[in-house]
């Protein structure tokens, strides 16, 4: 069932009921301001961090669901309604929410009046941008009248909801004109407030929620609006809102335009005061006249789109399949830019409260925005590299707002360091900037430890062979990618955090996920020595690379698959030995993509127990058998229910890592075939049951083993984004930059005709048509340049010119 | 404006309308088993440890207000309502809220179908039981659907609200018969599960919320319950929820009791499963056959009533002032065992979550419980002994769960240590039981630390002697009693909490009012030395102590009050020389308390300074002038808006301290007044203004700087209920047990003509007459016990009777 449909050349998905299975969600905003916007409005905005700089209160998990956000109430004569549905939720003539690139237009109509409210974050502002455009469709005179509400955040999001005792004693306001400012601890340590303006005179107010809402009702039917009658309140302590109030007519026909902005502001010390007790408001007016005619914001609307337009040009695919195209070229990068922005911070799911940016997550989110805006990719490289430690751990992450390593969340994952190589080699292939090497880089933060950013990814890879267990493997330290995998935790006190509780100090668990990875990036990092002429570097760590290799084969390979790891004990994770969770997907992925005794058949094997054993009608699980008792020295794996999360759900961020060893094999259909039962636009039409969007990918799918498999969870902020990005234009597709040149080389279904691609990469374009005459999988045939025939399947040259490649498989 | 009214016959406070200024509550349970519950029925349950074994979910400081709770809906005919008025707010023929000691009995009637429910946590049982009568007032038989309801926490209230992406995967339950169980992580380290049931077989059920409610209904809208129909769901994830399904036909007049029971059970490792995956229910089973029946129900709630007939005992006052008698005998008592119990931990106002057993609060809580079960404030006293540092220090506060010292709250509030001389002082003055001092008693919470308890009594005398600056006055360190004054904070960064962030840790601020404190404890430990032989332990103190007293006279006098301490660098606090912050209420009352400088006149003209400079109608506020800048050397105290909490709001908890120290100089008046003003069964008149409830004190009322003075918040758990308690019955009552005895030594206005009084001390029992014939406020001109004069106005026959004591004033 469908909740709405693809307007493809608009770029948006168009939602045309507000009961959808599930809220779903937009992000508006690129750099510093943020805002969730659901289908309904709901939702809230933060600046840079969505736990220090909360500026609007949401409730999570809530009853009823989704509620609050930025709300319209309009009261028409006795009819009063909002044009998201909700709050109101009266029943709408017309209703429809446009999703698209940063970007969110909410329409509603009742009774011949139509309001539509087109929602974003312009560039380069600290604001949100409410364009309102009302319109009378009837041939009578409408007198109404509109409430604007968002309730404000005391900006600690956390703090917001445990500290009542302080804080419904610190709200302050104030109120110029048509700006109602929220300006609570202003007074004391912060030199920020936030305001909410709409661009005409306003005929009342309110800025106290209860005087607004009444203590008995809700956000439903607030008082103030039943009887049409703001209550001009100024907060004192409780929860300050902001809410304005205007009396519009409008003539048959007519079409008036309200401009509403939210916005947030920094003042110096110096100039924290207009005068005693009065805020200095002129950046914000600096800010409000930006935007405060129809025009303005059209023009900055425009501009918002064209930045998309230049974003998504770097890759643009025609197939022959829409629902791939739409993937690839719009939902796809557009969900790698927010988790590139946001991390794993603040969605319907993650609070963001608890979570900063993740070292790996964060490394990974990486590889799909690479190529629209490298420089910011760079930054965020450096920015993670500063926070390792000298050794080459890393802190798990770090807030947003500092840039300084969350000690709450530990460290010691013993993954963590290898994804920075991937990250790095990904940005040097994608610019031909080796540069970035040379840069110097703290570590833990502390300038007096810096070091050239290539010290940093040698300390990476020598973490991994300083911390290697009895059989040669990499010690898996508090756990690899898999956090749930706590195999020296052992905690029985329900009141532990897997992730950081103490472990056991002398843990000797061994993980073949890591051995994997390092071998993956182990030799990315030779081949990165060898490119900047540090060979002695590269035959030192390649030796260390095929000791990994070996003690794969020797002590990884169960016969069928690879191994998981080996627990505390020494006993085998992931065996046919084992009672549960005999086989995992991890190190089928990574040993698979490292390629470890392919020659003597085990990525073959392993691919194919993979297929045997993890796949199911809505992807590949994570583990199979799914745990159903609770193991101590496995950890919290084993706490979920059967086919959920870790425990045997589809996981679907490790999917793209057998697609894409599948495609090392040459089995296009197979790969395929794994990637489009997990993309969400051919999920579709099972929206009731998938329940998230199906414009972008869920952290996780209900496995087999599951009450109810194919129901999706944890949308949006996923590594899975970034994967199956890298997976299908890298490796499906086939179209891959190398230090040396983009190298063309696909593996499809053999049933493909073909597919044309533009790639820019490093200011040259490159429009690829590749031919697929004899219905291979994967081969090429013939290659050309501008016509002239290629040797190899890879062309650089690099101009900053256009350049036609035509590659023919077979 | 009233909402009720006092029923003190019943010891009840009968609320007669839903629609209170704030949602008035009350607290079920007496040791290990706990819930929250507002005269709407709104609240949680939790077990011992409101953070780590939250039974039911509550979202606090939402919208609408007080959302959550346990709720029933009937279904009479077309009519849908609840007899709490909440969720479904339908108007009720007859509303009814009685609130009395650890129990609440609700009654709401519609259409001739009244429902009363008794709700109250028996003795030595961990369950609610909800004990509901429904009667059939009209003449015409009534077939109903009734739905209960209640939400599941996943047991950790911080981790519930937050770790979404986990905890929307993991919830499971059971259902057998008519009881419907909640085990989410039951399989894995948790080892109790919690339980909703009800004594008659059931005709459906629903255990998952969105089953139940719908997608976007609410609390006052289930759509099961719209529809009368119920889904007879099983929770997997998501929301797990308990609500029984009834079809209940009544007769004319009949009347039919149902009883609902919410259990908590915990099942030690071997006993934890039936059969794989299926509970071991025999302990649930056990706890409901208990209560399986109105008659033990019954038997259950007068064992209950039996209990704090029995508590309130000790204590009983018949005065002119039924307001007084009512809040000396029954509310202030009762709250002061709330706060026992439940120290700061959860309330209205505070979340439940973010703190555990306060060091200095627990301690000072004791003074206005250890007359009702000396032997639980023993146990207490020991436990927070046990937390104490060999030093002296103390955590802040401890885990009731773990009884650990909680590390992330800190430690170095200088004023901590000496509240355990108050609190084992006050237990020795109590019971006589001198052989608590003998009592071995960790430091640290380890055992081999151990040391008598007279060792930590005096490691925390010389805390203070050890932590003195460069006046000879006591280091405030953090903070004292005061969290708000952070004199060596110097916090610029609105992330930090000023309680717990990093001081300088070179900081010489000093504190008059832990000099005070350390006059009156200190005094107190040299008498309790001196009462067990220690002569020369004694003399050494008692020269401290004296050496205090000059330090004070000498460096903390203002000329007209007591400095409120010196600052960082060594500048006044609370003196004519600052422009704001001139006068502090803490160190007139604790110098004030202690009579330092009483024969030069001191402590008179600082308590006519209080009278004068922070006095007003609403009570006496904290400081004056107000601050209305932001004092980065004064930390959180400027931070609050003028007239708000510790910013010169009346924060009740030390208005007795002034009321004490002045019925020490015999001004029996002024201390009434002061009483009068903040003892809420005064203010019932004024409720809409004051919000809290009527019976009992809340932390704080606004101030005379405040936007709207008289508005308290807060209520509930506030050293507030201890000290005045303490304040009226030793003070102004003036019936004080003193090591030797029973001392009687009122100070009272001139107007009142006498009172009586029943104290029982040491299993004796005293019928204590007072007359004031000649029209005084204090002094004794005649005492006889039994009809003989006593020399001396104290009584020590502790024989195990009754005897008379007639006291007359003059």
């Amino acid at each position: 069932m469908k909740f709405g449909f693809f307007d493809d050349n608009n770029k948006e998905y168009v939602i045309t009921t507000p009961q959808t299975p599930w809220p779903w969600i937009n992000y508006l905003g690129n750099e510093d301001f943020f805002s969730l916007i659901s289908n309904t409005a709901g939702g809230y905005s933060f600046y840079k961090d969505a736990k220090f700089r909360r500026l609007t209160r949401y409730r999570y998990n809530n009853v009823p669901m989704d509620s609050g956000g930025r709300y319209f109430y309009i009261k028409d004569g006795e009819s009063i309604w909002s044009p998201g549905w909700k709050p109101v939720k009266a029943e709408l003539d017309y209703y429809e929410c446009r999703h698209g690139l940063s970007y969110s237009k909410i329409t509603g109509e009742k009774e011949g009046l139509r309001a539509e409210v087109l929602f974003f974050v312009p560039l380069n502002a600290w604001c949100e941008v409410q364009k309102m455009t009302l319109t009378n469709n009837t041939s009578e005179v409408k007198k109404i009248k509109l409430f604007s509400f968002l309730e404000w955040c005391l900006w600690n999001a956390e703090d917001d909801q445990n500290n009542l005792q302080r804080n419904l004693n610190t709200g302050e306001v104030e109120v110029a004109d048509s700006t109602l400012f929220h300006k609570t601890e202003y007074r004391e340590r912060r030199n920020h407030y936030a305001f909410y303006h709409v661009n005409v005179p306003i005929q009342g107010f309110d800025t106290d929620r209860e005087s607004f809402i009444g203590l008995y009702n809700d956000f439903s039917n607030p008082m103030a609006v039943l009887e049409g009658k703001p209550r001009n309140s100024y907060a004192h302590g409780w929860s300050p809102i902001a809410s304005h109030y205007l009396e519009i007519e409008l003539k048959p026909g007519e079409k008036k335009d309200l401009v509403f902005v939210l916005g947030y502001v920094e003042n110096s010390e110096e100039e924290k005061w207009e005068k005693k007790n009065v805020i200095n408001k002129k950046p914000a007016i600096a800010l409000i006249n930006r935007f405060n005619s129809v025009e303005k914001v059209n023009r900055a609307f425009d501009e918002l789109k064209n930045y998309w337009t230049g974003l998504l040009d770097s890759f643009v695919l025609k197939s022959e399949d829409e629902k791939l195209d739409r993937m690839v070229n719009i939902w796809n990068q557009y969900q790698c830019m927010i988790t590139f922005n946001l991390s794993r911070s603040a969605s319907y799911f993650e609070v963001g409260i608890g979570r900063g940016m993740g070292f790996r997550d964060s490394n990974q989110d990486l590889i799909g925005f690479v190529h629209q805006i490298p420089e910011r990719a760079r930054e965020r490289i450096l920015d993670l590299a500063s926070t390792q430690f000298p050794d080459g751990g890393a802190y798990h992450q770090y807030q947003p707002l500092t840039k300084k390593g969350n000690n709450a969340i530990g460290g010691d994952f013993n993954d963590d360091p290898l994804w920075l190589i991937l990250s790095t080699s990904e940005y040097i292939k994608e610019t031909g900037d080796f540069s970035i090497l040379e840069e110097n880089v703290p570590f833990d933060s502390n300038p007096a430890l810096a070091k050239p950013h290539f010290e940093h990814l040698k300390a990476s890879f020598y973490h991994v062979v300083n911390n290697l267990g009895p059989h040669g493997l990499p010690l898996i330290g508090r756990a690899d990618w898999n956090d749930c995998l706590n195999l020296n935790c052992f905690s029985n006190d329900p009141n532990e955090s897997f992730q950081t509780t103490g472990n056991k100090k002398d843990g000797k668990a061994e993980s073949l996920m890591i051995a994997g990875l390092f071998v993956v990036y182990g030799r990315e990092f030779v081949a990165l020595c060898r490119k900047i002429g540090k060979n002695q570097e590269a035959d030192e760590a390649q030796k260390h690379v095929d000791k990994m290799v070996e003690a794969v084969k020797r002590y990884g390979w169960d016969g069928e698959w690879f191994l998981r790891a080996y627990d505390y004990y020494g006993n085998k994770v992931g065996s046919k030995e084992n009672e549960e969770g005999q086989i995992f997907i991890e190190s089928q992925g990574w040993c698979g993509m490292a390629l470890i005794g392919h020659e003597e058949g085990m990525v073959e094997k392993a691919l194919d127990s993979v297929k045997e054993r993890l796949d199911c009608q809505y992807g590949l699980v994570l583990n199979n058998p799914a745990f159903t008792k609770y193991k101590i020295e496995y950890g919290e794996i084993s706490t979920y229910p059967p086919g959920y999360k870790e425990n045997a759900g589809i996981f679907c961020h490790n999917n793209p890592w057998i697609m894409i060893a599948e495609t090392l094999i040459g089995r296009g259909e197979r790969a395929w075939e794994y990637y489009a039962k997990i993309c969400p636009a051919y999920l579709e039409d099972i929206s009731d049951l998938h329940r998230t969007e199906p414009y972008v990918y869920a952290q996780m799918i209900a496995g087999k083993d599951a009450y109810k498999p194919g129901e999706a969870k944890n949308s949006w902020l996923t590594g899975t984004a970034a994967w199956n990005y890298y997976a299908v234009t890298r490796y499906i597709l086939g179209i891959r930059p190398e230090y040396d040149g983009l190298r063309i080389d696909p593996c499809i279904p053999p049933s493909w005709k073909g597919f044309q691609v533009k790639r820019k990469l490093r200011g040259t374009t490159f429009l690829i048509t590749v031919e697929n005459p004899n219905s291979v999988s994967k081969g090429i045939k013939r290659i050309e340049l501008d016509g002239n025939k290629l040797d190899e399947n890879i062309v650089d040259s690099f101009d900053g010119g256009l350049h036609e490649v035509l590659v023919v498989m077979g």
